[in-house]
């Protein structure tokens, strides 16, 4: 499609000097790309659709080359893609050696954070901004982050730190009410409160720009000075209340229209000369632009493609198609049956799979903001006066709470079910959202139960199981994937002979990488090799003698899983029969290096030589 | 020592039946009691000195034996552990089998939260709220938070988590302007402006008493509409503006004197009856009753047995006693030579040995506050933008941050020296404290330079290269004992030989428990067993060919670590041996079970096995 004004040159076009409408122009051209793309690739649509004049505004004032924007998530940063260099190859959005859904130092030099987990840019355009200082330079560094952010741990750490030291430094709240769903929390009946306070902003602007346009460029003292005389305009004149933001000591201008670009260049033309840290709130609406995403935001959030013109997704969906919503079926019926079972979850009810939990258990469902040390810790809490939570969050982002796993639950061996979703490789999201690290950490926590379930029905044993019988700490870890439907007999707690024609090999493997191990069965079988192939669900503690008398002719033993190698199931399993005295060679597989990138799950698995082709082939080298 | 109140059967009386005069009493008797024992076993004073009357008036007011205290950190519960069943075994403080510094669960059925690192308590409090509203009993939950403590992110995402679902519950915020040293930040400040403003104090009373007395108990639109009115009074009367925690949406009250303990009752009791999140501001003085504390809170924040009278330590120092003090020297020597150089800490300069460099470079170093997450994502920015951070966190608390180092530093190849204090066993603080984990969780990161030196030798050649040589991520783990001199040529990079008198076995290790093995050594040799003995400095990448070499002959393989065993420095050396198709026996020995409580670290060693007797012993047991 060809446009007006956004083109594979737009990068070196100086956006200052276009005309207003010329932006506007820019503005819907940024919006059908986006569209066009993602709804081929799929992606995140309603944040970014959110953000566009905001990119065009600061990309009009700032000038990206020199200044250095960091995006908190940096699921919005695809208008900021299309104009700094990245217009070209934009078709390849989420693909296999594409364009990364989210920034990334290693795709442009303009990109100066890699991003994917929420609260993290304001520490990090700190970390630019502290070095400018030292080093004297004038760039300007700005944090963009969204008002769900804002409610993760990390981000008050760095403002509370900011606001102390004073750098020179613009944090813009990108204020759509939303986090993935929508958002929850103190912060955000607060902003609610200061956004319908219109009279506020008239107020406010006028002691905004008796600031800022008079006395331009001013330094520490007399900051303290000015901000008292705007403290006397606002608490003397017009009674107006300070906000978090101006309590911790940050300067705070706001509430401004996001979608009025002509706003906001004026705004931040005036935020650019402070020097002092400045919150810029701006308001903005998720999906705006596209009508169903405007009106369904959440499900929006996150898409396959889907056909622009109806806004359906290209999939129809099976009537159980993952594993999540196996569990938010399962979870109603376990909920149900025990009312001591609560859920919690960080942010993503729907994601996942928690929301007819939540319709149906009110009160004992908590979603706690994007905060998942909070959750891991509170869960600790119930688990003491005699609640039975089950924390649903994805593996990648259960990583921000290894220090609550292990000190608030496991070590009091506290009885909290963990639930680990999106293990293992997640696809188009790319590195910084792939689940290959939880095998690994969770192993290392005291008196805990790790299950890695195959098939529903496991998953479903596993849940039971871990929340009626259990009386500690469990994790389920499962993938993006669906099911691979096991025909055996679904002990849990025992190893499961998966095949077994010969003793030529033993393999052991434990979730739905089943599904390329059965077909390295098949392949070594067809080259003459018979061996045994074992699938195991509860990993820890491992039933290490059961393992033993499987495999105990097997000349030759082959873990396989989709996980780190360090720590993961192939290294404990090793440690386990070593311990037992079984010294046949025992050979690990599973990810070496996991900075891989986005593409789809089979061709990560492809990357990193856990496809079948790949596996059979490195067997056959092994046994020879 | 006799008191006049406090006895072994304090904790059947009700202290709510106490006169003034005695409860005055009571509270001299316990700083006694504390300081008597503290200045034998050593122990955190200064915070349990400063809340001695804010526990005895919540002990008058709220029934202990009913009612849920949580206390973050847990290093201010002395006086609680006296009044609840603990006054016996005090003396027993901080050694093996004897009462802990920190609450416990398994200690006592009103310890209601195993604490240690900080910022948890809201959250667990939380969590019995809202396990008390299900059940609807009428248990009051208080959580008690310093003003350092709630720098931390957690605390933030409970309090905004807490805010928004409105279960009754008190935070009782012992704001002491510490955290271990001075607090630092946005959210300090704030809390400055409201203790400096007297006026404050008296126009809050008059409305917290026009709302708590006269209208005791009330429902959720009650209380919307009386906020309403006291905003009137404020801000119409008062001209007074909310804070923060008011913001956010909690009931604020306060400051009020920590050390009067008549007004705290009055007050506690009028919060008691407050249906919605309450947040009772009460300021204490660190140390109180003890000059030398008042005057130096810092350094007896933690002490180690020292002279009551004088209030000297016991211990005269050496002149370099610890790896900390090697890094205090070092650290300065470098960031002297490379102006690149940035030191960053979470509220911990003196522990970590920080205090030189931020007196020497003030520009180049970074207090963040308790918030490790925060500190490490900031390192990652200002790595990119090119400077090298060096982070010196103990290795619990890094913990924290295994989200960022793995996301914000590691996946970005970022240049980040970590430095983790207090590695392996740490003694009297107990099982929240060791530092075991961090060996396993850092083998996991990719990309990451991984050192444990044995020596301080060792540790300045690890630290001189990780900042000036290296171009990624590096991480350094030292003990908090002291050094075990090693007579080698100091090559960090290969295994060494520390001994090689045959190959009857092979001992592989790293750190300073080379002071056992080496004991081990001898102790086989006695016995006509003679072998090798390796230590290896940087563990990751492992110089697994070079470990070959030297152990290529002997028959079986030891490998020994102050660490957890699940992904630690021996299941390491094993893959990576078998992996190179090296088959003879490989036995580990470290942490299987790392619950491992206070006492000292010798006796700490000693219950995992890993002293050298149960090492000989074990060792003998393979041999034969």
């Amino acid at each position: 499609m060809e446009y007006k004004i956004l083109n594979s040159d737009i990068h070196n076009a100086d956006l200052s000097k276009l005309s207003d409408d010329e932006r506007l122009i820019l503005c819907d051209e940024l919006r059908n790309k986006i569209l066009d793309v993602v709804s081929k690739n799929g992606g995140h649509l309603a944040s970014n659709l959110g953000v566009v004049e905001l990119t065009v505004a600061l990309l009009s004032v700032f000038d990206y080359k020199k200044d250095q924007l960091v995006f908190d998530v940096g699921h919005q940063a695809y208008a900021y893609k299309l104009l700094t260099g990245r217009y070209d190859r934009f078709d390849t959005l989420r693909t296999k050696d594409g364009i990364s859904g989210f920034p990334r130092i290693a795709e442009s030099e303009y990109d100066h954070f890699d991003t994917g987990h929420s609260a993290t840019a304001i520490s990090a355009a700190l970390g630019y901004a502290r070095a400018n200082k030292i080093d004297q330079s004038d760039k300007t560094v700005i944090a963009i982050i969204g008002d769900g952010a804002m409610t993760g741990g990390p981000a008050y750490e760095a403002m509370n730190d900011l606001a102390h030291s004073k750098e020179k430094m613009i944090v813009i709240l990108n204020d759509n009410e939303m986090s993935i769903n929508k958002n929850v929390g103190g912060l955000s009946n607060h902003m609610s409160k200061i956004r319908m306070s219109s009279k506020y902003l008239d107020a406010k602007h006028n002691t905004e720009n008796f600031l800022t346009k008079k006395m331009p460029t001013f330094g520490k003292p007399i900051i303290t000075f000015m901000l008292a005389i705007k403290d006397f305009f606002r608490f003397v004149l017009y009674r107006k209340k300070p906000t978090i933001f101006e309590n911790i000591g940050l300067v705070y201008y706001g509430p401004i229209d996001g979608h009025d670009v002509k706003q906001m260049i004026e705004t931040l033309n005036a935020v650019k000369k402070v020097n002092a840290p400045v919150l810029l709130h701006v308001c903005t609406k998720k999906g705006m632009g596209y009508r169903y995403a405007e009106s369904n935001p959440s499900d929006y959030h996150g898409v396959s493609p889907f056909d622009l013109s109806t806004g359906v997704a290209k999939k129809s969906p099976d009537v159980i198609k993952s594993f999540t919503d196996y569990f938010s079926k399962k979870i109603v019926e376990i909920g149900s049956a025990n009312k001591d079972v609560v859920a919690i979850c960080a942010a993503m009810s729907s994601g996942t799979g928690l929301d007819d939990f939540a319709k149906k258990f009110e009160d004992r469902f908590f979603d706690c903001g994007i905060a998942e040390e909070h959750c891991v810790t509170l869960a600790g809490g119930m688990a003491l006066a005699g609640k039975v939570p089950v924390v649903a969050i994805y593996s990648t982002f259960l990583q921000r709470a290894y220090d609550q796993i292990l000190e608030d639950v496991c070590f009091m061996n506290n009885h909290v079910v963990f639930c680990l979703d999106r293990a293992g490789f997640v696809g188009a999201d790319g590195h910084t959202h792939n689940g290959l690290f939880d095998i690994s950490y969770m192993l290392a926590m005291p008196q805990l139960t790790c299950f890695v379930p195959t098939d529903y029905e496991d998953f479903g044993l596993c849940l039971d199981y871990s929340v009626n019988t259990l009386k500690g700490p469990a994790s389920i870890r499962y993938s993006k994937s669906s099911e691979y439907r096991m025909e055996i007999d679904h002990d849990i707690h025992k190893p499961r002979m998966i095949s077994d024609i010969g003793s030529d090999y033993a393999i052991i493997t434990c979730g739905t990488i089943q599904r390329e191990v059965d077909k390295v069965v098949q392949n070594l079988s067809n080259k003459g090799l018979k061996g045994k192939c074992i699938n195991i669900c509860q990993i820890k503690p491992c039933p290490t003698d059961e393992v033993l008398d499987l495999i105990k002719d097997c000349k030759i033993v082959f873990t396989v899983e989709e996980g780190i190698l360090h720590g993961g199931f192939g290294s404990m399993i090793r440690n386990e029969l070593i311990d037992k005295k079984f010294y046949s060679p025992i050979h690990t597989f599973g990810i070496k290096d996991s900075n891989v990138h986005c593409g789809t799950i089979d061709e990560q698995l492809k990357a990193t030589g856990l496809d079948a082709d790949a596996l059979t082939t490195s067997f056959l080298n092994l046994i020879n």
